[in-house]
């Protein structure tokens, strides 16, 4: 029996596991899950024999070494910032590991034992990171083994709610952290690289700077751009590349609706209001317009963002019942960030038959005999339902199938990575399409940034 | 004689020291200046006996000391920073002080040994923190010894150019740290209270909720919100007021354009331009602008915006000469606060025959006899030259009287202080006067935030 440790059975797990305990049988997998709280983990295995559930606190050293000992793999899907102790525990116990997580400096600095090891560490082998990286290393490695020179690279993931769910005038709907919906773009302004030229939007344009996707047979998308869209140039290899962007999705509409709450301050976190525990949703919004004895807050707001009546944006505020007289805020000392936020989340939380939905969108501009040509790779991934998420699924199915490959030997270079090689990628993105995961590739005529082509 | 030492003799020390001198005779006085630089006070001083200049370095702790335990009074004219050394030295032998910088935590922690010793440290005692605390406390202790109650304050100052001088289509030219103005405004969101209700504005939209501001015989201006309007509400004894606003001035129509390059991200000092050097004035514009291969910066930069043609705020952008091709940033590594400030210092800096102008406005709301009444109050005070500046004269002056008052005990309330009492505002502000620097008071109709009476 070959051992997997899954640490942390949370929410984007359900796919993780059935995916094990499926293969259990014809792989001869023994695994063990372990939490703090097994009750999810529980409802997850059901019935199922060839698993166990132990409590394990990642800080109580003593069950987690016990635990990590005991295991040939180890899967951790702990927040990224613990899984520093179960990578030391790995090393010194000469475990393989994998997350869904950034490689953060900790993690990096293992490095050179991990190697002396013989030890794979993958990291970055969910869906964004993770599928991003293998289906765009994918296309570039084929790219360039067929003597093309990559000059543009755009990539675009987006969390959503799936279209047979989607009821509402954001087409938008909470799928992952909300809190990390509520500050998306905060921290310094994006940069990213047009025709050679750096670009750097600051937060308070992010929303006004989208661009437009299409995928067949979900319609129209936009984009608006990441932080850093440059952080994985090296890496992918594309140093002479001329263009370069990260984006995240969302449906067409819903940032230029957002960028109200970004102008109007009301998604700021660093500060708190005093007694917003008995402000009403319309006192919290009032807090950002002027006073005025006469003019209510509706026109107000109206009037700030110069919004016309009839213009569907106003609607989408309307929607949220921003403007509610009786709804009371209930949060102490909360800053605007946590008001709106529990806000959205009235209107934004799934209901119970809700579908959520993962979009990718990337561009790849090459040239090749002297002529430059683009391909376009879309994928799309629908929930079943709310356990068996299309999040959960797109992280937890790489994840399970990059454990499966390493312990059979078909991963094999040691070393902290992300899955950015052929021996990752193409056993992983093979066994991905039988699950439904799959890109859908498109040659298109190459525009890059000059859509007109004039 | 009567000993002062004056450590620092910057750009706003002309006023301070002509007075000091000039009482020099009559009110027996020997007067030193210790300045790491002594040029600056040579010119100053020229021919004057009762006065002698020394190399002081205030990190050397024992010219320092020496200077310090020779003297009867100090005044710091250093970068606040700086005053906490000197501070501790007065403690220590004795010796009153002055500044005109804020309290810092660390000087009002000496506030119960300054007492023991029965010693005054003033502060804030300059222009704006010091004429703004004079004249307004003045105003609201007349108001509550007849009875009234203050319901509403607000306070305007601006540094600007004298209309004399206001050749430019921003009506505005340095007179102060630079720096300062291009950073104005940043480091989170303003907060202040109107008719009971706090109000915030985030950074990216302070420049576009401004107020009108009339002084008889100079015009119009404007106000934006200063980041913390609530800061001396306890120590004016304004706890129960319903408004509260204190703000910045300038010209009408410089905050429109000013807010432009807010929205553009081009005050962002938070992160920096590799290529910076290499860069023209146009590069930098067009980094804050999409990509395209055949649309002007000048279209870009205006559709980005909304900025009609024949709008006056474009000619303002086209006079800094903003997209020119050939000017050079010719700056290593700079953030974009640092390039917009030397492309605007192109432009504004001041002519050797401009003169400066200090404007300031209090409102003064309150009730009385169940009436509510308003009193305004505005100062404008034009410099000479570029040495006898009106930033020099309403700093210095009052700091200058301050020292001679306590020398002669009309001052003489002991420990670290701000002028808010009579004992201190009475004195310097009937003197200020004499020195063209005097409010002109106007009763109005109190209208609050209620314009139309409505």
């Amino acid at each position: 029996m070959r051992k997997i440790l899954i640490i942390g059975a949370g929410k984007s797990s359900s796919y993780l596991i059935k995916y094990l305990l499926d293969k259990s049988e014809s792989e001869n997998l023994q695994i063990t899950i372990g939490d703090i709280d097994v009750e999810n983990a529980k409802k997850l295995v059901g019935e199922h024999t060839n698993v166990n559930i132990i409590h394990l606190d990642v800080f109580k050293a003593e069950s987690r070494t016990e635990a990590i000992q005991n295991s040939d793999i180890v899967v951790s899907m702990l927040p990224a910032r613990f899984h520093i102790e179960v990578a030391k525990d790995c090393v010194k116990h000469k475990k393989h590991m994998v997350t869904a997580s950034y490689v953060s400096k900790k993690i990096e600095a293992l490095d050179a034992e991990v190697k002396a090891n013989n030890l794979v560490f993958m990291n970055e082998i969910g869906v964004d990171p993770g599928i991003d990286h293998m289906s765009a290393m994918q296309v570039i490695d084929r790219i360039r083994d067929h003597g093309g020179k990559m000059i543009m690279f755009e990539t675009f993931t987006g969390g959503l709610v799936a279209p047979e769910s989607d009821d509402n005038l954001w087409n938008y709907k909470f799928t992952w952290n909300p809190r990390n919906v509520v500050l998306a773009g905060q921290g310094g302004a994006a940069k990213f690289l047009q025709e050679n030229q750096f670009k750097y939007i600051p937060y308070g344009r992010l929303f006004r700077r989208t661009e437009f996707l299409d995928i067949e047979g979900y319609g129209r998308f936009e984009g608006y751009a990441n932080r850093d869209s440059l952080k994985y140039q090296h890496v992918y290899g594309l140093d002479h590349a001329k263009t370069l962007y990260r984006g995240t999705m969302r449906r067409v509409g819903f940032s230029r609706a957002w960028n109200v709450f970004v102008q109007l301050g009301m998604t700021d976190d660093s500060y708190t209001i005093d007694d917003s525990a008995n402000m009403s949703y319309r006192d919290f919004v009032n807090a950002f317009l002027p006073y005025s004895p006469t003019d209510s807050v509706e026109l107000k707001f109206r009037h700030a963002l110069k919004i016309d009546q009839d213009d569907i944006v106003w609607d989408k505020f309307l929607e949220l019942d921003l403007f509610n007289h009786d709804k009371m805020v209930g949060l102490d000392k909360a800053t605007p960030a946590e008001i709106l936020q529990k806000i959205l989340m009235d209107s934004w939380t799934l209901d119970k038959e809700d579908k959520d939905m993962i979009v990718m969108y990337h561009k790849f501009g090459y040239e090749i005999e002297g002529e430059k040509r683009q391909i376009d790779a879309t994928m799309v991934v629908v929930g079943e339902d709310q356990t068996y998420t299309a999040m959960a699924k797109t992280v937890g199915l790489p994840v399970a199938m990059a454990t499966l490959d390493i312990l059979n030997g078909k991963i094999k270079t040691p070393g902290v990575q992300i899955p950015i090689s052929k021996e990752v990628y193409t056993p992983i993105l093979e066994e991905l399409e039988t699950y439904g995961v799959k890109f859908n590739e498109k040659k298109v005529p190459y525009l890059g940034y000059n859509p007109l082509n004039l």
